[in-house]
């Protein structure tokens, strides 16, 4: 179930030629109505994409009649010539479904600095419309993978009878060389713009934004959240606002789960901190370290490494109160060693570091992998 | 030539048996005077090894008669215990060379966590205590190497007759499951504890400081000068200050070159920076991206990624403004691609990846490395 499960859209996907494997790689989805109401999350990497800086203008006033998404290029670092061709895929897509270019939101991933062929893109939206059914959403979803080895939908139905549904691509190291994710949510909730915002910008806020899997930040993050109003039911805010959570975490955790060169899922669960941005701060440097990393993957449950990566914040601590939990073990009491680390398995795929900063009662999880000789290969290997 | 290039230093190395390996793991510096000034930097972390609390005091009078050093154990993270163990070391030392407990400086690395087995320690310290010498510096350099492949020593003399030497060990992906740099200084210049201290601050700053290999910063990192006076010459600041910086700047280069599991030294270059201090955040956030290491392990020119990286900071910039060059060919230009990437050969060892910011006329140099299989390998197999 994905982009389609929910009323009122229609959605295809193509190969348009822009991937040299001849894989789909151009994806259309649009919105029948009622409404049109929509939001968007955008990258806060300064340096952004042209597909990003055109569809931060499309969404500006609140309304979105659909999405056109490529993968094999992300019309990153493309100067003038990059935004001129994002105004066209979003005017070719207007003319193909029959509405204003500026309501065309415009997603691409891929590699940077290079243009796109933009007459392969224009046959595949001429191509892309024609497809264009209820029943296409996997296609689209098929279609804006890049290294991924699997699509990535989710679907949640409110209990009042409306849908949220979903599709993702990407995250760190699932894309070397790109390193985008893209995400298109969907619902025929009958929401305004200013209600799909607000539940979009909570739910990304504890999901894709935690998850780290090699701390680097992408030109082209984009996560849409389009709602056709066609169930014709207004939900109850919090009941909506659960939904778009839950997709979102079902997503987040797909990305981690498919991370290419990784072989564990490693989640960094903060508590007792002072603020939950304390909490977010620590997890984040622990998530980031390389040094753990490597230990995790090698199966080492080497705790040194997590207190000094939390020592490098500014977080409310005190070092020699420090408690911290491998897969359940607390190899570390007071900022020196617990029980034993003989008692640690690391054999499975899933571990979870529990820090303990005790020093208040807020909390949070970062999401991230291992670092594996996998990972330098993939990210030295792909473009050269 | 080494910490006893310059008169009034008497220096020693010896295997006291706390490394599995056999190797020298235990070393002394004491210096004769007549003067005994110092100055120290220690690392940021706020998770600091007992050596590095006990050193702190010790270094607080400006006034340090020797230094005793050990690999093959951090002596980070051991609670109370450590910080005892840190202190007997001092008494040992002290005892053995004749002065007071409170002048003697500890240094540590190894692993986290573990505690010293004091016994080998204290014989170790014995044993060094008689091997004391004018010419046994080397040896001294030998003892404090982790993983270092080569033990690394500098020296610069004054124009006035004066010498400054040193030795260093680690550095980031020298040290897998330490990541600790201990660098020791002497000069028989008659300088003060103040004029130690800034001359010391401000070259560890330009050098030591912007060593990068792997964003992780230990618990034990350790800069100590120390100054006997010997040469009677009180020097011209300006000449000294440059002295401390050469020898600061040699062996901070002699770190990055020596980073195990590395195949290429980077230099990132930022230029045109509004303040120095954005030119030091771009040139990390660049030399810490992992996307960016591994694309220049694999010799691709992948300015994207470094375009991504420094979109990442709030530095000052124009994201259509950005200059790229890699190996001194401008592939990116108005933050877009500029020279064909074919042009740079990126076949040798050494990297200089050039930011121009365009915004002002400061400037900064980070060092770092690629990210290599080997660099994972290293640190997830060691402690296991």
């Amino acid at each position: 179930m994905t982009v389609t499960a929910a009323q009122g859209f229609l959605a295809s996907g193509v190969a348009a030629g822009l991937k040299e494997s001849g894989d789909p790689d151009l994806a259309l989805v649009v919105n029948l109505g009622p409404s049109r109401a929509a939001a968007g999350v955008f990258t806060s990497n300064r340096v952004q994409a042209a597909p990003v800086r055109w569809s931060r203008r499309v969404l500006a006033d609140g309304r979105v009649c659909g999405v056109v998404l490529n993968s094999g290029g992300a019309n990153a670092c493309t100067g003038p010539a990059g935004a001129a061709d994002a105004r066209v895929m979003a005017e070719h897509t207007a003319r193909a479904v029959g509405v204003d270019p500026d309501e065309i939101a415009v997603c691409s991933t891929g590699l940077i600095g290079v243009p796109l062929p933009m007459d392969r893109v224009t046959a595949g939206i001429d191509a892309a419309a024609e497809r264009l059914s209820p029943e296409r959403g996997v296609e689209a979803a098929v279609a804006i993978r890049t290294t991924d080895s699997v699509h990535k939908t989710a679907v949640v139905s409110g209990p009042e009878g409306w849908t949220v549904g979903g599709m993702a691509k990407g995250a760190g190291m699932l894309a070397p060389g790109l390193a985008t994710m893209l995400v298109v949510l969907t619902t025929d909730a009958d929401v305004t713009s200013a209600g799909l915002d607000s539940a979009l910008r909570e739910a990304v806020r504890t999901t894709f934004d935690r998850v780290d899997s090699d701390g680097c930040m992408s030109t082209n993050d984009t996560v849409l959240l389009l709602a056709s109003g066609a169930s014709g039911v207004t939900p109850v805010p919090d009941a909506f606002a659960e939904a778009v959570h839950a997709v979102c975490l079902d997503l987040a955790r797909q990305l981690v789960a498919d991370a290419e060169g990784a072989s564990k899922e490693i989640e960094v669960e903060v508590v007792g901190a002072a603020s939950e941005e304390d909490a977010v701060t620590v997890g984040r440097s622990v998530a980031r370290n390389n040094l753990l990393k490597c230990a995790l993957h090698g199966e080492d449950p080497n705790w040194g490494r997590v207190l000094s990566a939390i020592g490098t914040t500014s977080a409310v601590f005190d070092p020699d109160r420090l408690d911290v939990a491998i897969n359940g073990v607390w190899v570390c009491r007071d900022g020196a060693a617990g029980e034993s680390r003989d008692k640690v398995d690391l054999a499975g795929r899933r571990i979870t570091v529990t820090i303990d900063l005790r020093s208040g009662a807020e909390s949070a999880v970062i999401w991230t992998n291992d670092l594996t000789a996998e990972y330098v290969h993939e990210n030295s290997a792909y473009s050269s």
